[in-house]
Protein backbone atom coordinates (compact mmCIF):
# COMPACT_ATOMS: atom_id res chain seq x y z
CA UNK A 1 0.00 0.00 0.00
CA UNK A 2 1.06 3.58 -0.74
CA UNK A 3 -0.33 6.70 1.05
CA UNK A 4 -0.81 9.89 -0.86
CA UNK A 5 -1.26 13.08 0.46
CA UNK A 6 -3.51 15.80 -1.67
CA UNK A 7 -3.27 19.80 -1.13
CA UNK A 8 -6.52 21.16 -2.82
CA UNK A 9 -8.32 23.91 -3.84
CA UNK A 10 -12.07 24.15 -4.48
CA UNK A 11 -14.81 26.87 -4.96
CA UNK A 12 -17.45 25.02 -3.32
CA UNK A 13 -20.25 27.10 -4.54
CA UNK A 14 -21.40 24.41 -6.82
CA UNK A 15 -21.72 21.63 -4.29
CA UNK A 16 -23.60 20.57 -1.20
CA UNK A 17 -20.61 20.48 0.83
CA UNK A 18 -17.37 18.87 0.94
CA UNK A 19 -18.76 15.46 2.10
CA UNK A 20 -19.58 12.67 -0.24
CA UNK A 21 -23.51 12.41 -0.58
CA UNK A 22 -25.93 9.86 -2.58
CA UNK A 23 -26.84 11.61 -5.56
CA UNK A 24 -25.95 14.83 -4.87
CA UNK A 25 -22.49 16.85 -5.68
CA UNK A 26 -19.69 16.99 -3.00
CA UNK A 27 -15.85 17.63 -3.05
CA UNK A 28 -14.55 14.19 -1.76
CA UNK A 29 -17.14 12.50 -4.02
CA UNK A 30 -15.93 13.84 -7.39
CA UNK A 31 -12.41 13.79 -6.13
CA UNK A 32 -12.97 10.44 -5.25
CA UNK A 33 -14.83 9.33 -8.29
CA UNK A 34 -12.07 10.07 -10.39
CA UNK A 35 -9.27 9.08 -8.20
CA UNK A 36 -10.65 5.57 -8.79
CA UNK A 37 -11.62 5.34 -12.67
CA UNK A 38 -7.55 6.78 -12.93
CA UNK A 39 -5.86 4.62 -10.84
CA UNK A 40 -8.83 1.59 -11.43
CA UNK A 41 -9.46 0.78 -8.05
CA UNK A 42 -11.73 2.37 -5.39
CA UNK A 43 -10.20 4.82 -3.58
CA UNK A 44 -11.44 6.68 -0.39
CA UNK A 45 -10.06 9.80 0.68
CA UNK A 46 -9.77 11.07 4.14
CA UNK A 47 -9.82 15.08 4.63
CA UNK A 48 -8.67 17.34 7.34
CA UNK A 49 -12.14 18.45 8.14
CA UNK A 50 -15.36 18.89 5.99
CA UNK A 51 -16.64 22.28 4.98
CA UNK A 52 -20.32 22.84 4.60
CA UNK A 53 -21.95 24.39 1.63
CA UNK A 54 -20.55 27.02 0.03
CA UNK A 55 -18.23 27.10 1.74
CA UNK A 56 -14.35 27.21 -0.12
CA UNK A 57 -11.09 25.96 0.17
CA UNK A 58 -7.87 27.07 -0.95
CA UNK A 59 -5.46 24.41 0.66
CA UNK A 60 -7.62 21.37 1.51
CA UNK A 61 -5.30 18.71 2.91
CA UNK A 62 -6.54 14.63 2.57
CA UNK A 63 -4.57 11.46 2.38
CA UNK A 64 -5.76 8.27 0.47
CA UNK A 65 -4.43 4.91 0.07
CA UNK A 66 -3.58 2.72 -3.12
CA UNK A 67 -2.25 -0.41 -4.19
CA UNK A 68 -0.75 1.16 -6.87
CA UNK A 69 2.50 3.28 -7.19
CA UNK A 70 2.78 6.43 -8.87
CA UNK A 71 5.40 6.84 -10.74
CA UNK A 72 5.50 10.18 -12.09
CA UNK A 73 3.70 11.94 -9.46
CA UNK A 74 3.59 15.71 -11.78
CA UNK A 75 1.89 13.79 -14.67
CA UNK A 76 -0.73 11.98 -12.35
CA UNK A 77 -1.60 16.01 -11.22
CA UNK A 78 -2.02 17.20 -15.02
CA UNK A 79 -4.29 14.06 -15.43
CA UNK A 80 -6.41 14.03 -12.47
CA UNK A 81 -6.82 17.67 -12.84
CA UNK A 82 -8.08 17.41 -16.57
CA UNK A 83 -10.35 14.68 -15.50
CA UNK A 84 -11.99 17.08 -12.58
CA UNK A 85 -14.42 19.59 -12.92
CA UNK A 86 -12.91 22.91 -13.37
CA UNK A 87 -14.20 24.38 -9.66
CA UNK A 88 -11.88 21.73 -8.24
CA UNK A 89 -8.06 22.12 -8.75
CA UNK A 90 -4.99 19.63 -6.85
CA UNK A 91 -2.05 21.98 -6.34
CA UNK A 92 0.36 19.38 -4.52
CA UNK A 93 0.35 15.15 -4.82
CA UNK A 94 3.37 13.32 -2.89
CA UNK A 95 4.21 10.15 -1.06
CA UNK A 96 3.65 10.38 2.65
CA UNK A 97 4.90 7.92 5.20
CA UNK A 98 2.06 5.43 6.72
CA UNK A 99 1.86 7.23 9.57
CA UNK A 100 0.38 10.40 8.08
CA UNK A 101 -3.47 10.64 8.70
CA UNK A 102 -4.59 14.33 7.00
CA UNK A 103 -7.24 14.86 10.43
CA UNK A 104 -5.48 12.97 13.44
CA UNK A 105 -1.87 14.63 12.59
CA UNK A 106 -3.14 18.13 11.83
CA UNK A 107 -2.78 20.70 14.32
CA UNK A 108 -4.57 23.18 13.79
CA UNK A 109 -6.42 25.33 10.80
CA UNK A 110 -6.58 28.53 9.29
CA UNK A 111 -9.55 30.00 7.95
CA UNK A 112 -10.37 33.47 6.81
CA UNK A 113 -14.02 35.32 6.61
CA UNK A 114 -14.04 37.98 3.58
CA UNK A 115 -16.25 40.92 3.74
CA UNK A 116 -16.29 43.97 1.24
CA UNK A 117 -17.45 47.34 2.94
CA UNK A 118 -16.86 48.88 -0.85
CA UNK A 119 -18.34 48.52 -3.80
CA UNK A 120 -20.99 45.78 -4.53
CA UNK A 121 -19.25 43.28 -7.04
CA UNK A 122 -21.26 41.25 -9.39
CA UNK A 123 -18.03 38.59 -10.43
CA UNK A 124 -17.31 38.30 -6.38
CA UNK A 125 -20.98 37.64 -4.93
CA UNK A 126 -20.36 33.67 -4.59
CA UNK A 127 -17.01 34.87 -3.43
CA UNK A 128 -17.19 37.54 -0.26
CA UNK A 129 -19.48 39.05 2.10
CA UNK A 130 -20.76 42.20 1.17
CA UNK A 131 -21.73 44.83 3.66
CA UNK A 132 -21.36 48.35 4.21
CA UNK A 133 -21.27 50.94 7.37
CA UNK A 134 -19.60 47.97 9.81
CA UNK A 135 -17.58 49.56 12.60
CA UNK A 136 -14.16 47.46 11.77
CA UNK A 137 -12.78 48.75 15.14
CA UNK A 138 -15.20 47.47 17.24
CA UNK A 139 -15.21 44.18 15.40
CA UNK A 140 -11.43 43.76 15.96
CA UNK A 141 -11.90 44.52 19.61
CA UNK A 142 -14.77 42.21 20.50
CA UNK A 143 -12.89 39.67 18.55
CA UNK A 144 -10.46 39.79 21.14
CA UNK A 145 -12.91 37.80 23.08
CA UNK A 146 -13.17 34.48 21.75
CA UNK A 147 -9.14 34.05 21.83
CA UNK A 148 -8.10 31.40 24.15
CA UNK A 149 -9.71 28.46 25.32
CA UNK A 150 -13.58 28.57 25.88
CA UNK A 151 -16.51 26.52 25.76
CA UNK A 152 -17.74 26.93 22.44
CA UNK A 153 -21.34 25.77 23.21
CA UNK A 154 -23.57 28.73 21.70
CA UNK A 155 -21.19 29.25 18.77
CA UNK A 156 -22.24 26.02 17.02
CA UNK A 157 -25.26 23.97 15.75
CA UNK A 158 -22.95 20.72 16.72
CA UNK A 159 -25.55 18.76 18.85
CA UNK A 160 -23.12 16.79 21.14
CA UNK A 161 -19.49 17.27 21.49
CA UNK A 162 -17.06 14.74 23.61
CA UNK A 163 -15.34 17.73 24.63
CA UNK A 164 -18.14 19.57 25.91
CA UNK A 165 -17.37 22.26 23.23
CA UNK A 166 -14.13 23.79 24.86
CA UNK A 167 -12.51 24.26 21.70
CA UNK A 168 -8.59 27.04 21.50
CA UNK A 169 -8.42 29.44 19.34
CA UNK A 170 -5.02 30.92 19.13
CA UNK A 171 -5.68 33.87 17.34
CA UNK A 172 -8.02 36.12 15.04
CA UNK A 173 -5.96 38.45 13.44
CA UNK A 174 -7.46 41.28 10.83
CA UNK A 175 -6.19 42.81 7.67
CA UNK A 176 -8.09 45.77 5.97
CA UNK A 177 -7.17 46.76 2.25
CA UNK A 178 -8.80 47.98 -0.64
CA UNK A 179 -11.82 48.10 1.68
CA UNK A 180 -12.11 44.68 2.42
CA UNK A 181 -11.94 43.26 5.58
CA UNK A 182 -10.48 39.80 6.09
CA UNK A 183 -10.89 37.87 9.23
CA UNK A 184 -8.07 35.07 9.86
CA UNK A 185 -9.18 32.14 12.74
CA UNK A 186 -6.38 29.90 13.67
CA UNK A 187 -7.23 27.21 15.91
CA UNK A 188 -7.30 23.53 17.03
CA UNK A 189 -10.18 22.72 15.73
CA UNK A 190 -13.59 24.34 14.51
CA UNK A 191 -16.94 22.91 15.33
CA UNK A 192 -19.89 23.09 12.60
CA UNK A 193 -21.21 26.73 11.45
CA UNK A 194 -18.62 27.82 14.70
CA UNK A 195 -16.60 30.69 12.75
CA UNK A 196 -19.79 31.72 10.66
CA UNK A 197 -21.39 32.12 13.89
CA UNK A 198 -18.37 33.72 15.57
CA UNK A 199 -18.12 35.93 12.35
CA UNK A 200 -22.29 36.22 12.50
CA UNK A 201 -21.30 37.97 16.00
CA UNK A 202 -18.63 40.27 15.12
CA UNK A 203 -20.88 41.63 12.26
CA UNK A 204 -23.98 42.38 14.45
CA UNK A 205 -21.02 44.29 16.66
CA UNK A 206 -19.80 46.16 13.92
CA UNK A 207 -23.29 47.10 13.23
CA UNK A 208 -23.52 47.88 16.50
CA UNK A 209 -26.51 46.10 17.07
CA UNK A 210 -25.25 44.06 19.92
CA UNK A 211 -22.43 44.76 22.61
CA UNK A 212 -18.96 43.14 24.21
CA UNK A 213 -21.55 41.86 27.26
CA UNK A 214 -23.38 39.72 24.56
CA UNK A 215 -19.93 37.63 23.44
CA UNK A 216 -19.37 37.42 27.32
CA UNK A 217 -22.45 36.00 28.72
CA UNK A 218 -22.48 33.78 25.67
CA UNK A 219 -18.63 32.62 26.34
CA UNK A 220 -19.34 32.35 30.40
CA UNK A 221 -22.74 30.81 30.17
CA UNK A 222 -22.39 27.37 32.38
CA UNK A 223 -25.92 26.15 32.20
CA UNK A 224 -28.63 26.59 29.31
CA UNK A 225 -27.33 25.76 26.00
CA UNK A 226 -28.59 29.01 24.32
CA UNK A 227 -27.23 28.83 20.34
CA UNK A 228 -26.39 32.45 19.07
CA UNK A 229 -28.84 33.28 16.16
CA UNK A 230 -26.18 35.16 14.19
CA UNK A 231 -24.52 33.15 11.18
CA UNK A 232 -22.62 34.76 8.46
CA UNK A 233 -23.03 33.20 5.24
CA UNK A 234 -21.20 30.49 3.25
CA UNK A 235 -19.80 31.80 0.52
CA UNK A 236 -17.06 34.42 2.58
CA UNK A 237 -15.48 31.48 4.46
CA UNK A 238 -12.56 29.94 2.93
CA UNK A 239 -10.30 27.04 4.69
CA UNK A 240 -6.75 28.73 4.19
CA UNK A 241 -4.23 25.77 5.66
CA UNK A 242 -4.00 22.99 7.57
CA UNK A 243 -1.43 23.27 9.97
CA UNK A 244 0.56 19.77 10.58
CA UNK B 1 -40.13 62.12 -21.53
CA UNK B 2 -37.15 61.83 -19.38
CA UNK B 3 -33.73 60.35 -20.77
CA UNK B 4 -31.67 58.28 -18.09
CA UNK B 5 -28.16 57.27 -18.51
CA UNK B 6 -26.94 53.83 -16.84
CA UNK B 7 -23.78 52.50 -16.31
CA UNK B 8 -23.69 48.86 -14.95
CA UNK B 9 -20.81 45.73 -14.64
CA UNK B 10 -22.55 41.99 -15.75
CA UNK B 11 -20.89 38.77 -15.18
CA UNK B 12 -21.72 37.18 -18.54
CA UNK B 13 -21.20 33.57 -17.56
CA UNK B 14 -24.92 32.73 -17.23
CA UNK B 15 -26.65 34.94 -20.01
CA UNK B 16 -26.63 33.97 -23.36
CA UNK B 17 -25.11 37.28 -24.66
CA UNK B 18 -26.00 40.73 -23.93
CA UNK B 19 -29.12 41.33 -26.35
CA UNK B 20 -32.55 40.28 -25.46
CA UNK B 21 -33.62 36.67 -26.35
CA UNK B 22 -37.03 34.89 -26.51
CA UNK B 23 -36.88 32.22 -23.40
CA UNK B 24 -33.03 32.75 -22.79
CA UNK B 25 -32.00 34.68 -20.19
CA UNK B 26 -29.90 38.26 -21.48
CA UNK B 27 -28.64 41.38 -19.29
CA UNK B 28 -30.70 43.58 -21.55
CA UNK B 29 -33.83 41.43 -21.10
CA UNK B 30 -33.21 40.80 -17.37
CA UNK B 31 -32.83 45.31 -17.01
CA UNK B 32 -35.45 45.78 -19.20
CA UNK B 33 -37.87 43.35 -17.68
CA UNK B 34 -37.02 45.10 -13.74
CA UNK B 35 -37.25 48.86 -15.17
CA UNK B 36 -40.52 47.99 -16.72
CA UNK B 37 -41.86 46.59 -13.41
CA UNK B 38 -40.56 49.17 -11.00
CA UNK B 39 -41.70 52.23 -13.56
CA UNK B 40 -44.80 50.64 -13.90
CA UNK B 41 -44.31 50.97 -17.87
CA UNK B 42 -42.63 48.90 -20.98
CA UNK B 43 -38.72 50.32 -21.07
CA UNK B 44 -36.04 49.70 -23.72
CA UNK B 45 -32.75 50.02 -23.05
CA UNK B 46 -30.11 51.19 -25.60
CA UNK B 47 -26.42 49.82 -25.05
CA UNK B 48 -23.28 51.21 -26.35
CA UNK B 49 -23.47 47.85 -27.78
CA UNK B 50 -23.42 44.09 -27.50
CA UNK B 51 -21.51 41.71 -25.87
CA UNK B 52 -21.47 38.27 -26.35
CA UNK B 53 -22.42 34.99 -24.38
CA UNK B 54 -19.99 34.88 -21.29
CA UNK B 55 -18.24 38.13 -21.93
CA UNK B 56 -18.28 40.69 -19.08
CA UNK B 57 -18.60 43.79 -18.48
CA UNK B 58 -17.41 46.44 -15.99
CA UNK B 59 -19.06 49.76 -17.29
CA UNK B 60 -21.35 48.89 -19.99
CA UNK B 61 -23.74 52.00 -20.81
CA UNK B 62 -26.83 52.57 -22.33
CA UNK B 63 -30.05 55.09 -21.62
CA UNK B 64 -33.55 54.57 -21.87
CA UNK B 65 -36.55 57.26 -21.70
CA UNK B 66 -39.27 56.93 -19.09
CA UNK B 67 -42.81 59.41 -19.08
CA UNK B 68 -41.65 59.42 -15.06
CA UNK B 69 -39.68 61.87 -13.46
CA UNK B 70 -37.50 59.85 -10.83
CA UNK B 71 -37.12 62.15 -7.96
CA UNK B 72 -34.34 60.58 -5.84
CA UNK B 73 -32.07 58.55 -7.95
CA UNK B 74 -29.87 57.10 -5.28
CA UNK B 75 -32.78 55.08 -3.57
CA UNK B 76 -34.03 54.25 -7.37
CA UNK B 77 -30.67 52.88 -7.69
CA UNK B 78 -31.05 50.62 -4.74
CA UNK B 79 -34.13 49.48 -5.70
CA UNK B 80 -33.71 47.96 -9.10
CA UNK B 81 -30.42 46.59 -7.99
CA UNK B 82 -32.54 44.10 -5.24
CA UNK B 83 -34.57 43.54 -8.15
CA UNK B 84 -32.10 42.75 -10.40
CA UNK B 85 -30.19 39.72 -10.08
CA UNK B 86 -27.08 39.23 -8.51
CA UNK B 87 -24.50 38.80 -11.27
CA UNK B 88 -26.08 42.56 -12.60
CA UNK B 89 -25.22 45.75 -10.49
CA UNK B 90 -26.63 49.00 -11.57
CA UNK B 91 -23.24 51.46 -10.83
CA UNK B 92 -24.85 54.82 -11.58
CA UNK B 93 -27.88 56.57 -12.94
CA UNK B 94 -28.62 59.91 -14.04
CA UNK B 95 -30.76 62.20 -15.93
CA UNK B 96 -29.32 62.97 -19.20
CA UNK B 97 -30.15 64.95 -22.58
CA UNK B 98 -31.98 63.93 -25.19
CA UNK B 99 -29.25 64.21 -27.72
CA UNK B 100 -27.64 61.64 -25.11
CA UNK B 101 -27.25 58.23 -27.23
CA UNK B 102 -25.68 55.58 -25.47
CA UNK B 103 -24.37 53.93 -28.63
CA UNK B 104 -24.25 56.73 -31.47
CA UNK B 105 -22.48 59.64 -29.04
CA UNK B 106 -19.77 56.94 -28.40
CA UNK B 107 -16.17 58.46 -29.74
CA UNK B 108 -14.71 54.58 -28.87
CA UNK B 109 -14.38 51.77 -26.18
CA UNK B 110 -12.35 50.48 -23.79
CA UNK B 111 -12.03 46.36 -23.47
CA UNK B 112 -9.24 44.02 -21.80
CA UNK B 113 -8.70 40.06 -22.32
CA UNK B 114 -6.94 38.67 -19.07
CA UNK B 115 -4.35 35.77 -19.51
CA UNK B 116 -3.53 33.64 -16.03
CA UNK B 117 -0.04 32.53 -16.78
CA UNK B 118 0.51 30.89 -13.53
CA UNK B 119 -1.25 28.66 -11.28
CA UNK B 120 -4.79 27.82 -12.42
CA UNK B 121 -7.21 29.06 -10.12
CA UNK B 122 -10.39 27.47 -9.59
CA UNK B 123 -12.34 30.80 -8.44
CA UNK B 124 -11.92 32.39 -11.60
CA UNK B 125 -12.36 29.61 -14.14
CA UNK B 126 -15.22 31.96 -15.54
CA UNK B 127 -13.20 35.58 -15.53
CA UNK B 128 -9.80 34.65 -16.88
CA UNK B 129 -8.15 32.26 -19.99
CA UNK B 130 -5.43 30.21 -18.08
CA UNK B 131 -2.54 29.41 -20.22
CA UNK B 132 1.40 28.82 -19.01
CA UNK B 133 4.33 29.15 -21.21
CA UNK B 134 3.62 31.84 -23.85
CA UNK B 135 5.83 34.61 -24.75
CA UNK B 136 4.41 38.00 -23.81
CA UNK B 137 7.38 39.85 -25.06
CA UNK B 138 6.73 38.28 -28.50
CA UNK B 139 2.87 39.43 -28.00
CA UNK B 140 3.72 42.79 -27.07
CA UNK B 141 5.79 43.38 -30.42
CA UNK B 142 2.96 41.55 -32.39
CA UNK B 143 0.38 43.68 -31.21
CA UNK B 144 1.54 46.64 -32.41
CA UNK B 145 0.62 45.32 -36.22
CA UNK B 146 -2.86 45.83 -35.04
CA UNK B 147 -2.84 49.49 -34.25
CA UNK B 148 -3.98 52.18 -36.47
CA UNK B 149 -6.99 51.51 -39.40
CA UNK B 150 -6.63 48.09 -41.01
CA UNK B 151 -9.52 45.98 -42.91
CA UNK B 152 -9.85 43.79 -40.16
CA UNK B 153 -12.02 41.79 -42.40
CA UNK B 154 -10.02 38.61 -41.52
CA UNK B 155 -10.60 39.01 -37.63
CA UNK B 156 -14.13 39.14 -37.59
CA UNK B 157 -17.23 36.91 -38.46
CA UNK B 158 -19.60 39.62 -39.04
CA UNK B 159 -20.60 38.79 -42.57
CA UNK B 160 -21.24 42.21 -44.19
CA UNK B 161 -20.31 45.53 -43.21
CA UNK B 162 -20.81 49.26 -44.31
CA UNK B 163 -17.18 50.37 -43.86
CA UNK B 164 -15.32 47.60 -45.75
CA UNK B 165 -14.59 46.42 -42.46
CA UNK B 166 -12.32 48.99 -41.76
CA UNK B 167 -11.46 50.20 -38.49
CA UNK B 168 -9.20 51.85 -36.23
CA UNK B 169 -7.58 50.58 -33.24
CA UNK B 170 -5.90 53.48 -31.34
CA UNK B 171 -3.88 51.31 -28.86
CA UNK B 172 -2.90 47.85 -27.30
CA UNK B 173 -1.32 48.13 -24.41
CA UNK B 174 0.07 45.35 -21.99
CA UNK B 175 0.47 44.85 -18.04
CA UNK B 176 1.80 42.26 -16.77
CA UNK B 177 1.71 42.08 -12.94
CA UNK B 178 1.59 38.58 -10.55
CA UNK B 179 1.61 36.50 -13.30
CA UNK B 180 -1.58 38.03 -14.87
CA UNK B 181 -0.84 39.83 -18.24
CA UNK B 182 -3.96 42.07 -19.62
CA UNK B 183 -4.07 42.95 -22.68
CA UNK B 184 -5.80 46.63 -23.21
CA UNK B 185 -7.54 47.45 -26.60
CA UNK B 186 -8.75 51.15 -27.36
CA UNK B 187 -10.60 51.79 -30.57
CA UNK B 188 -13.89 53.46 -32.15
CA UNK B 189 -15.10 50.51 -32.57
CA UNK B 190 -14.98 46.08 -32.72
CA UNK B 191 -16.82 44.05 -35.00
CA UNK B 192 -18.54 40.47 -33.56
CA UNK B 193 -15.40 38.64 -32.51
CA UNK B 194 -12.62 41.12 -33.38
CA UNK B 195 -11.12 41.27 -29.82
CA UNK B 196 -11.10 37.61 -29.37
CA UNK B 197 -9.56 36.92 -32.78
CA UNK B 198 -6.97 39.55 -32.08
CA UNK B 199 -6.15 37.96 -28.60
CA UNK B 200 -6.37 34.54 -30.10
CA UNK B 201 -3.48 35.15 -32.75
CA UNK B 202 -1.47 37.04 -30.35
CA UNK B 203 -1.87 33.73 -27.40
CA UNK B 204 -0.91 31.75 -31.21
CA UNK B 205 2.18 33.79 -31.66
CA UNK B 206 3.01 33.55 -27.56
CA UNK B 207 2.67 30.20 -28.00
CA UNK B 208 5.40 30.20 -31.45
CA UNK B 209 3.10 28.58 -33.80
CA UNK B 210 2.81 31.30 -35.46
CA UNK B 211 4.84 34.60 -36.35
CA UNK B 212 4.53 38.34 -37.15
CA UNK B 213 3.97 37.57 -40.75
CA UNK B 214 0.75 35.52 -41.01
CA UNK B 215 -0.81 38.82 -39.40
CA UNK B 216 0.77 41.08 -41.54
CA UNK B 217 -0.72 39.15 -44.48
CA UNK B 218 -3.91 38.82 -42.90
CA UNK B 219 -3.88 42.55 -42.44
CA UNK B 220 -2.52 43.57 -45.86
CA UNK B 221 -4.80 40.86 -48.21
CA UNK B 222 -6.97 42.66 -50.40
CA UNK B 223 -8.81 39.78 -52.16
CA UNK B 224 -10.43 37.11 -50.56
CA UNK B 225 -11.26 37.10 -46.88
CA UNK B 226 -9.93 34.19 -45.18
CA UNK B 227 -10.92 34.43 -41.25
CA UNK B 228 -8.32 33.31 -38.72
CA UNK B 229 -8.94 30.18 -36.79
CA UNK B 230 -7.60 31.49 -33.50
CA UNK B 231 -10.46 33.11 -30.98
CA UNK B 232 -9.64 33.73 -27.53
CA UNK B 233 -12.28 32.19 -25.06
CA UNK B 234 -15.04 34.93 -23.97
CA UNK B 235 -14.54 34.52 -20.35
CA UNK B 236 -11.12 36.68 -20.63
CA UNK B 237 -12.82 39.44 -22.47
CA UNK B 238 -14.15 42.45 -20.45
CA UNK B 239 -15.88 45.65 -21.82
CA UNK B 240 -14.35 47.94 -19.68
CA UNK B 241 -15.29 51.70 -20.21
CA UNK B 242 -17.21 53.78 -23.03
CA UNK B 243 -15.64 56.84 -24.26
CA UNK B 244 -17.67 59.43 -24.34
Amino acid sequence: MYRYKLVFSYDGTSYFGYERQVDKPSIEGEIEKNLSLILNESILIYASGRTDKGVHALNQVAHFDSSKEILDLDKFKNSINKLLNDDIFIKEICLVNEDFHARFSAKGKEYFYIINTGEYSPFLRNYELFLENIDVKKMELAAKLFIGTHDFKDFTSKPVDDDNFVRQIDSITFSFEDQKLKIYFVGNGFMRYEIRKIAGTLIEVGKGKIGEDFIKAHLASKIDRDIVPYQAPAQGLYLYRVIY
